[in-house]
């Protein structure tokens, strides 16, 4: 019943520049319509289609970065971590670490973030159902560690096509009572679609990010970019940082709706 | 951009006391919602999972009824057809024809209904892609009719679930030119699943119900019934006469935003 | 355990010469391996995507063909139905009434094919689970008959797409006591795959007939054309004439190893 | 068009003495069936689904005894690796080094896994299609390592299934130029299916088996165990080692009709 939640930022931190001028942005239309922003941005893409696909600034260089977004901005921040041994490093800087979805079943590294004392941002695999994120939550748990939050970002539909079972959104809230994310951006990546990497369908983010607010959701998930088109990954499915603030403000305005009228179940 | 429109009433006529009950207690809470109201009720359940399935008073018994609840309340009250000799005898009384979703390629009854000149209701088949509904309407439009609706119901999803895939509903607006209906109870059935019968999550008809209006849609289908548990056919799914004012007014308000920011796309 | 069962010809009944002329080939071929012939075509395509598709010469002009077939090469004859009322005449010159996929749900049609005491021969719906069948063949069995065949023809999978689960076709034999037919150029269609017309794989065909017949089945379905290319319907996945007799060599050289290592299960 | 291999053993290495005995039953069941075989077992079990789940004897445990295995019985050893610092050491001892499905997309694993100079064995994601297998398969090449084997072990069919496409098969072979494994056990797999675990279904395993075998495939991957239902992982699939000889020799009678008829396409 908070009010609703924007993770948002570059699919991968480009530069220092780049990010600074994204979480601007970001910061100043978050601030207008008094949502709560976490920035978000990657700094190493390990999973490319494409071995030549570029990966973001890595580890070493993106900290410092994180580090001054957060001072400067005032908003917590949020990456991905890949391997176990990353999940220290990183949480010395940042707030939440996210688990990628290929990988919300690698015990070892969902220890290792739980481990950290960080919040821990779970995907849902495109390969599991909605009720099985519990059994990934509670490795969390047992690890001694309940600040999660579970984020939907689509499931397998045929071949090179995700699908976002909305009902998911509400069976995650119950089976694992912790905080639910809507991924819009990722949702509506087309797998492979463009033969050497993902494709994407930006328009429809909009479109299932309105649907989960309805809902009922803690926090939308949006990669934005200044030139979407230009961008080195996921530029199929990110939208730009000018269309944004239109987008929000539904969300916003639909947000209020959702959490006046609770789901009772 | 008008305001929503209910279509609801029981799965099957199960006689002419419990439709008028229905009609009536449906007509009072939209009348209170300020939401126009299409009243429906199947007069022949023409594919139960079972033989013995109970399949409703027929077309004889079902068309009086139908022209009483018409008149009394002043509502347009909708059915649906299965074989092309049945469009012409309905129509005279009905002012939608529906088409059900496993009968939405059958060209002969397609071409009968529209024929009759009524409105045309094609729900979309399991085994449909939102943008193959184009073919289905020019069918329709190739018969001399314009005035169609086109329903997104679910698709299949391995066995015995559908899902619905909200990026539908925007691609059969764009693609067909008609008001999309979204069909809440039947897109939360499990086709198949009790055995013998078709199951249902009667719980989350609502959740997928906020999650379409607040994409935008013309009108939601829900089926509803005074006992839901005791009624012959989709009981699982049927959301209770009692249960319903609180989705609805939530379903007005979600669509109170939704057709005040109405998608670009 | 009896030898495999070609059931073939062309999709639908172009002409009496053309008829002929498919049906000679396949006689030849299927005798020169000892292989039992079911001759197929359609009098009537009732679902094509398009309202403008060609549809066949008609039950009137087909059913003398259906005879003449029948007398002249020795072998039982199979077309579909899709209304009650077409099953009575059909059932007086062809030996197995075809449900089509799409209607298989559809009560009175089971009914009515029943009751004409011919073989009824049910393609299993592509939203339709295994294990449903059984409640198909149970309608059909209410009705009194007892001679039927289930067919498999492929399951939704994401849009435009189907999948075969072969531990399907080991289910429905399973659960439904029935001889079991695997239809592998239906089962390589892509449903509205060419926009206004369903598209198809040819060459996964014999793939797919491969992987069946060696599970082990009663019969194969297999569409076939002089030249596909040209054909009026279902060209994208029917199979030359020329190249079919190759592909049936190494079908009935599998069948006899999968006859003579039954599945126990 | 060589003849098929077996890659077998054990899902986890749960000891010396277990793995001996296994590993032993398969090399004279296959010997018998002139049958070349790859003993296959996991040191850690990384992606369990519950945290309790126990995880295999550990690297530095199983290392000697895959050498003691590959030396005892003269036939290569397989086992899986989960990151990119475990593949020199397994690479020293181990000739086959496995991907596994859920880590297909993960870069620097593919990337070290190449460089070993051992041969790769990728299992294809449950999210992935088959023809975007040659992008993997780029990976390792660009990396330097053409000895790859791509496998099949289903894909996303809903919730808690796969499915096995068997068009697959051919898709891989023709996209990657990879010999092409079918992993039987795995793609009977439920997963999440029993609430805190993976179910599955075994009696499938040989169904699956005979189609991919009859499709024509380099290899087939059965795991199996002396009591899988006392297994510490994956019993729900595996297969009793006393029941493979029959179905190993049901493989090798369709290998030898596939093989003397391969596809052309």
């Amino acid at each position: 019943d908070l009010p609703l939640t924007l993770i948002a930022g570059p699919c991968q931190m480009e530069s220092r520049e780049h990010a600074l001028e994204v979480a601007a942005a970001l910061a100043e239309m978050t601030a207008a319509l008094d949502m709560p922003l976490i920035f978000k941005s990657s700094f190493d893409k390990a999973n490319r289609t494409s071995l030549s696909g570029r990966r973001g600034i890595g580890l070493d260089a993106a900290l410092p970065v994180f580090a001054e977004i957060r001072e400067r901005f005032g908003c917590p921040v949020l990456t991905d971590v890949h391997e176990a041994a990353q999940c220290a490093p990183v949480a010395e800087v940042v707030d939440v670490l996210q688990i990628p979805a290929f990988l919300c079943r690698q015990t070892d590294l969902l220890v290792a973030a739980a481990g950290t004392g960080a919040i821990v941002n779970v995907k849902k695999g495109q390969f599991l159902a909605p009720w099985d994120m519990k059994n990934v939550v509670a490795k969390l748990d047992g690890a001694g560690n309940r600040r999660v939050l579970v984020t939907e970002r689509g499931a397998s539909f045929g071949y090179n096509t995700l699908v976002t079972d909305m009902r998911g959104l509400v069976i995650m809230a119950r089976d694992t009572g912790c905080p639910v994310v809507f991924d819009a951006t990722h949702s509506v990546q087309q797998p492979g679609g463009l033969g050497g990497a993902s494709g994407g369908q930006r328009e429809f983010a909009p479109v299932l990010a309105r649907a989960a607010v309805a809902v009922g959701v803690a926090g939308v998930f949006i990669e934005s970019h200044p030139d979407p088109d230009s961008a080195p990954s996921d530029g199929p499915t990110m939208i730009a940082l000018k269309d944004l603030p239109d987008v929000l403000s539904t969300l916003v305005a639909l947000d209020r709706v959702a959490k006046a009228h609770p789901l009772t179940m």
